[in-house]
């Protein structure tokens, strides 16, 4: 009876008030001296990259930064402008990035992580589509947060759009995990009260879909209950009041943990299906979890033991009588704390059109999170989800 | 306000009956070739290093086995031995080890991070006492786990005695950390009673004083509650019937959180002393850990929020109606559970003599793990928490 769960995880996470200093230490035993800043231009104007340029400039490493980055995804032409531009930067001075440093959200780090793939493998970044398809360790990357919510910081996974195709592509490989990632709370009391409503909805998701996932095991359980406690208790507040500091750092602390799960407990079809429509919509991709959240909990409820349903509606502060009680209680619970925070619990509000959702159901059944889903589903069950949460 | 928590662990993680097999695709792109084992004879005679050889035979790894480690602890002597064998073979083969694999409990993982850290760092082992004092990264490790206690498999720490002084020597950086940790269950079926009872105490250990440790964190915090959890329902069990191997998974991620804890949050007092007992009469540290616990977390309650000890008297099953029920009803928890499998709940059973208690309180006020401990104490409150053990 073979039974495994591979944990992943960087090997070191400075997380909290202040902890950027710490990089610098961290940094020295590497002996790297060149560094491709990859960020965007809110990202600098809002000073967080500067903080990091003196790091670097403490510890004698060059550095070039690259702000090509739009939102609110990665995208493969991003990765492949940064990737000329790294390479006309090495034809000019004819020596090699030694690591790739991201500054911001998951987006950021998405699209740092597709650089880093191809510096060292070579190829397209489309040829690494999949579960393990790099031959070489990437690039080394070191993730610097600024929101509570992605995880991909401490993941070993790359997500971004293809417009040519019109879907999300992931790449997950433990060869490409940052080498250190970083949660400094004070990169975190800038973000707008509409990023803070989004990220902390995916955190919900991560640890809800990541308790669900087929891949769950007693750590990903424990991390994944703690971070649901720490959203239903201070996401409102983190929203209402962006210098509440104790909730940001709880929430913060709930991102960490969050992408703790997704990366080692795996998703679900939320995570399947809002790819999709934030792929055709450009649509954030917090609000379009949680419109589909509670709809994809009702179609997997049949799957998942009735205790943990239970668990995970007393973890949101209610108690149920039964499963379909918990099911229903939870549903409202999500849709209660969205209403809270300016979030539509409709996927028609969003912009989803009826006549797309053959097509969005088509990809979310081949989307990777597909797999580790704990009820499997047809095209036409896919489609219903995505009705029902119209 | 500054206010930073490292979150450090190894990059992989294989967790699970059956996880060794993944170590194949894993170590297949560091494309290393060649490797020094670390065991002991009886890890070798229970044929886990044999398996281990069969995937370096199929990666085309070539190895040697260095079996020098006697139990019950890691000392400078072991690893001065295996860098005398390791030089030796260099010279012969003018071709060095890429990487050290210990197989075995967390006597063997200690060597081998020894050894690890002065072939690159040079110099003697301890030149490395205290809190990142190497400068450069050590060899890769990779640590392959047969029992479920010591966490050190995931830590970036190693402890082991030193005979010349009489006191037990911690070096702790995360440039040592392994790079893979192998926690396979079927390792764990041959741990006899004695093993399964002083690790699984090594757990509870890890998880009470690392929820209490002055560097805890909300992630530690919910893997301390929930490895204490586990130990409480679990140890028994696994004890009682080591061919139980639901018990035996559970405890096996117990141990891997108790490490996650102890590397990340600290621990205190208990572990302080009960490494100045181990260095001295070379006893099984659970055992030293099951007669201190208690009177450890006596001292200690006046600084620990009333919360805390009431989570810990909750999480072992038993409501509490204020700080000091709590802390009695800890401590009969813990003793009842020591008699149940076998081990001495005072330090006198254990052979520890009276006269020595003042040479021993002197070590531990210098140990490192009393820099978390929770409360700070003299020369003469840690004496009487000996003299109360006794």
């Amino acid at each position: 009876m073979e039974n495994t769960h591979d944990f992943r995880l960087p090997v070191v996470n400075l997380i909290g008030m202040g902890a950027i200093k710490n990089l610098y230490t961290k940094l020295l035993p590497y002996k790297l001296s060149k560094a491709l800043i990859v960020t965007d231009k809110n990202i600098i104007r809002l000073g967080h990259v500067e903080i990091v340029e003196e790091i670097l400039k403490d510890l004698f490493i060059s550095y070039d930064i690259f702000d090509g980055i739009l939102h609110p995804d990665c995208t493969i032409s991003f990765v492949e402008d940064a990737l000329t531009y790294f390479k006309k930067r090495l034809n000019i001075l004819k020596k090699d990035y030694h690591f790739i440093i991201s500054v911001g959200g998951g987006t950021n780090h998405d699209c740092a992580k597709g650089i880093a793939i191809v510096a060292t493998n070579g190829g397209d970044i489309e040829d690494y589509e999949g579960y393990e398809k790099m031959t070489k360790p990437s690039l080394p990357v070191i993730s610097i947060n600024t929101t509570s919510g992605s995880g991909s910081e401490v993941t070993n996974i790359t997500i971004m759009r293809d417009d040519s195709r019109g879907v999300k592509m992931i790449i997950a490989d433990p060869k490409m995990m940052p080498i250190i990632s970083v949660n400094d709370l004070r990169f975190m009391e800038t973000m707008p009260p509409k990023i803070t409503a989004n990220s902390g909805i995916d955190v919900l998701t991560h640890s809800i879909e990541g308790f669900v996932a087929i891949e769950a095991s007693p750590i990903t359980d424990t991390l994944a209950i703690n971070a649901l406690k720490l959203v239903f208790g201070y996401l409102r507040r983190a929203y209402k009041n962006g210098n509440d500091m104790e909730a940001r750092e709880k929430m913060m602390f709930a991102g960490v943990m969050g992408g703790m799960v997704l990366n080692n407990a795996g998703l679900g079809y939320v995570h399947s299906m809002s790819h999709q429509i934030g792929a055709l919509y450009e649509e954030m991709h917090g609000a379009c979890n949680a419109a589909l959240l509670p709809h994809v909990l009702e179609f997997n409820s049949l799957s998942i033991p009735e205790e943990r349903i239970l668990k995970i509606s007393e973890t949101m502060g209610m108690k149920a009588t039964d499963k379909q009680d918990a099911v229903n209680k939870i549903k409202h619970g999500i849709q209660n704390l969205c209403k809270d925070i300016g979030l539509p619990i409709h996927l028609s509000s969003i912009g989803v059109d009826e006549n797309d959702l053959e097509l969005l159901s088509k990809n979310a059944e081949k989307d990777i999170c597909s797999i580790t889903n704990p009820r499997r589903g047809t095209f036409v069950d896919i489609m219903n989800i995505f009705k029902a949460a119209m």
